[in-house]
């Protein structure tokens, strides 16, 4: 047998990072709200504009105040629930307040007593030992300090982000805008939804194709990639005119274009009459006419027909590419996860710890971390361990809900 | 301390099991094309209706020839691309018809002797050796014998099985409808998009709370129970009458509510005050005030206002409701898992391979199955993991990416 065109000087996978110097970077940068920030590349480090709490925080239904007065009585001079802003009341010596959980203590407390703990005497409260500064508050800036960085550059934001930033008040921050990709399905054999499905299933008995490969490939992009936006997704027939006006057009229009189908040793073969040359096949099986080449800072990428094979080629060649495009260094994941826990924790409740993750050549393990209660956003952290109740030992399996991709340590 | 309310007498988390048997299971099944049925619950075990392919298929770029005549010349009567059903050629003895990779060979042609391997003279062709019956051909039924089921009862379809389906002409398939939930998210403190995010910064300072809650539970519910709709998502104050004539609202429209925030020791407490009974307050830190009661079959959810105690109690009470209510036995994942390979695999190139995933006490292992090429729809499989070039010994750590919930074996 003579080799196949393709075939003849297939590359090694690790081959795609020759054209990475060849490749545009993403640089627009644009300032976006943070709850819209989910699946965004942080362009600048998030770094924490003030403290938070800016004052002390009830972590504890109760009476607010001056912890050097426990044990004590206490004249109650008003009320702060959760959300107010009263900076009016101040308490002088011998003075409490009503607080709910999350309220700012007011000027002259730095301590909550339980409401279950006083004894309520008209407008007075008991209160029958001591209490330590700080008890049952959140002190300032326990939360975050202000000037920490809080997700570096090339983080993907994720929905955690999102909930640990808003939680301390950042609002705003800095993403690169999202990479844009068409994609261009070929065959003469596809049919495509919306269609009868019967009708559909009819078709595929006399030799025709439902196009599931394009979607495919959107799925993987959509689930793995949020930082990339797939633009257009043609189906086209075989005509290679046809496909080359659609390539022509994307290759203006967005930064990076996907072909699928056509790819195979028969006549039909787009990438290779598209005449861009690059690295043309690959040492990947099933994937061989995979290829990727660089047209004016823009990949073109060359993906099989079939939907395992595309699958395949994205996976190898394509995320690396628009990965490194989009300036990712810490990209999203999200999913449960077997990890090895790295010391006992111990308690009788169901519990959930976050955690680091780190790779080892025995897998998983997951490393718990002390973490301020409300914020997610622990710049190490990458999930939250399930521990049962009555806790773990060291070296024990357990679940982890990761919110970033473990497959970069 | 006395008590508080909602802790005199919390529930293991296992109790939650209790309900199951009020809840109201969702008993409608609709018919759905394949393309749309990702997330969905398979309500009828999903059979082969045919085998697939029907005729023999080329796996190769090549002439089909009858095999029993190989070696020896044959007159080229005509060209079958893929996509085309030409059930009027037939072959007669010493014929041949060009064909590519997908085609459905002629009668009278049962192998497919790839064009690099024949000499063409004018119309004719070739072949210098003996091909065997089904050299280069995928057999009838090769792919799925019909009669096989590809999905049972009570899978959650995923992407690959909708590639898998369509790639042997299984369009349609019945599945158990959404189950429908509303969420109520209450607090007087809470802000929420659309709004100035230099001014929600300002508020936060001031004591105010951007809604995240509700987002993170219904970011895990489309993430990991995409068979659930999240029908509606609103936000009230803590006023009681506000929250109990939404919760009267979403009962009636709904199969579920979901209730976050004012769940706490202080007067604000709608669940309590609600007055269904039920379980309330559980054994698990943090997230203690989760609680759950089934009014009219109805499960109603009381979640902690606070975004990580909340997203425990989805994790420990919601979702084994909502995955009971929807019929689920196997639920989809969708990332990389590492585990243990049990088997050595060979081979050069870089790979993809199928697996199957068992958990053990030491972790996760993938299981390689021997795959029909082009069909996802293996019903043991649930991921393909990634082989490096050269191969991988048994017991090596390997890349999973999966497809189905490795909560649950």
């Amino acid at each position: 047998m003579k080799p196949m065109r393709y075939l003849s000087g297939l590359n090694p996978v690790y081959k795609v990072a020759d054209i990475l110097p060849q490749v545009n970077k993403i640089e627009d940068v644009e300032k976006i709200a943070v709850w819209d920030a989910a699946g965004r590349v942080v362009a600048r480090d998030v770094i924490a504009p003030h403290d938070y709490p800016p004052y002390p925080r009830a972590a504890y239904d109760g009476y607010a105040v001056n912890s050097s007065a426990t044990p004590g009585k206490f004249r109650v001079v008003g009320t702060i629930l959760v959300g107010q802003y009263r900076r009016d009341i101040v308490l002088n010596s011998g003075e409490a307040a009503y607080v709910t959980v999350g309220a700012f203590l007011p000027e002259g407390a730095d301590a909550v007593v339980p409401e279950e703990a006083v004894k309520r005497e008209g407008e007075y409260i008991l209160v029958d030992r001591k209490f330590e500064k700080y008890a049952n508050v959140d002190p300032p800036g326990s939360y975050v300090r202000k000037g920490v960085v809080l997700l570096k550059q090339g983080t993907v934001v994720t929905p955690f982000d999102v909930v640990g930033l808003l939680d301390v008040g950042i609002t705003t921050l800095y993403a690169y805008r999202r990479v844009r990709v068409g994609i261009v399905t070929t065959g003469d054999e596809l049919i495509a939804p919306p269609i009868d499905p019967d009708t559909a299933s009819e078709l595929v008995l006399r030799g025709k194709v439902i196009e599931s490969t394009g979607s495919l490939v959107a799925w993987y992009i959509q689930t793995f990639m949020p930082y990339v936006e797939v633009r257009e997704k043609i189906i086209t027939g075989d005509r290679h005119e046809e496909v080359r006006a659609v390539v022509d057009r994307f290759l203006k229009l967005y930064d990076a274009v996907i072909i699928t189908g056509g790819a195979g040793p028969s006549e039909i073969d787009h990438f290779y009459k598209l005449g861009f040359g690059g690295l043309r096949g690959f040492r990947m099986k099933p994937g061989r006419p995979t290829s990727v080449a660089v047209v004016g800072g823009k990949p073109v990428f060359g993906l099989s027909g079939y939907p395992i094979s595309a699958l395949h080629g994205v996976i190898r060649i394509v995320e690396p590419v628009l990965r490194y495009m989009a300036n990712v260094n810490k990209a999203p994941g999200h999913d449960w996860h077997y990890a090895v826990i790295t010391q006992d924790i111990q308690g009788e409740m169901a519990q959930i710890v976050r955690v680091k993750l780190e790779v080892t050549e025995s897998g998983l393990h997951a490393i718990p971390i002390k973490a301020r209660h409300h914020s997610f956003t622990e710049p190490d952290a990458c999930g939250v361990a399930l521990i049962p109740p009555g806790g773990v030992k060291r070296g024990d399996i357990v679940l982890v809900l990761t919110y970033r991709d473990i497959r970069r340590g």
